[in-house]
């Protein structure tokens, strides 16, 4: 679970992951989705050490008790993510997934990840999209593309495997790490309410989705 | 305003502008946000034939009175868009706007349009993105591309040069088009809200950022 964002894009002093809806943070909802998918999981939580302090409050607070491994985040996900790697202990299916997105459905990619070796949630993009060259921009073909969203599961051999290489600018992603070592990305489809919490906006509208009034939208 | 839209990705017999939330239809919503910006606007609605009779009464359901002309949907978009622009009778700025789009800032694209001859609302891609190539794919690099949203406005001299020419499958929006003549695209500032109700999960959402109880959200 990676954790390691500081909130710039929210406009927030606190992490977006910290932030409480209905009292609870946004982190827990996502924890406890995993925890749901399969109550023995092994969970290790990268965070900036900074925030290590704050992670313990928000334990107190909650009264989240299943144990979380803490690995300490880096400068980038790539950092973050190898971090985390070193602190697992099992050998079986590993899912990295953005603490800031509870709306997540696990079990899709974990049973895909079981077939292939490796699977990464994807959905269509809905809008036209350009792409920006210097001061000018060009329209892409916007049925080529899809969303990349988490968890991206491999097996651990794989990922610790291709967690070996050094930082490239053009790790964006775990997939993109994974198939540099010479692994096939397979696509599965992914959630359209898989709402990554980036701007104020977000959420806003992920205050109503975990509304446990609203059931019908999870 | 383009309404062409069949419904097939929303799962639904009736085309998604048609739905109603709170009892108004969405295109309801979609025009009334034209004229809070402008009283006087000129407004052709563009609509498939077969949908006329529908519309018409959603005209009376609604009580909207203000006058729109209608012209024929086309096969795609560019010939919805080539079809509207010979309904229209002023010299001005003309904004194109997908009529899915109720939650729509119209003022600041305008703006931007009356300084430059045209502006395409954007906002930044959230999520890593990756591009089909057959079977395979591959990471795309997020911070060079720009989600593009509607209205895009230009000059009515513009607009109607640029859809004097044929139609082209590169032609996904207003903007490829127009680019295609030879004018530059102005990229602004887009809007996190101005949702594209595509899909089952979109309507929920925007069932509730339309609730007028939750007025903090427009």
């Amino acid at each position: 679970m990676v954790a390691g964002g500081s909130g710039k894009r929210m406009g927030t002093p606190l992490p977006k992951q910290f932030l409480k809806i209905n009292g609870k943070a946004i982190i827990i909802y996502t924890l406890e989705k995993f925890l749901e998918f399969d109550p023995k999981i092994e969970i290790v939580l990268v965070l900036n050490d900074s925030y290590i302090e704050y992670w313990e409050m928000i334990l107190r607070d909650s009264g989240f008790d299943y144990p979380v491994k803490i690995a300490s985040g880096g400068e980038t996900r790539f950092h973050s993510v190898k971090s985390g790697i070193t602190k697992l202990e099992g050998e079986s299916l590993v899912g990295i997934h953005d603490s800031v997105r509870p709306l997540v459905t696990v079990r899709r990619v974990y049973d895909a990840a079981e077939i292939f070796g490796g699977a990464v949630p994807c959905v269509p993009l809905k809008e036209s999209v350009r792409q920006l060259r210097g001061d000018e921009s060009k329209p892409l073909d916007r049925t080529l593309i899809q969303i990349v969203q988490t968890p991206q599961v491999f097996r651990s051999g794989i990922l610790r495997k291709s967690y070996e290489t050094n930082y490239k600018g053009t790790f964006t992603d775990d997939a993109s790490v994974v198939e540099k070592s010479g692994y096939n990305i397979k696509l599965v489809q992914g959630d359209e309410y898989n709402l990554k919490i980036t701007t104020p906006e977000d959420f806003e509208i992920a205050k109503i989705l975990l509304n446990p009034q609203k059931p019908h939208l999870h």
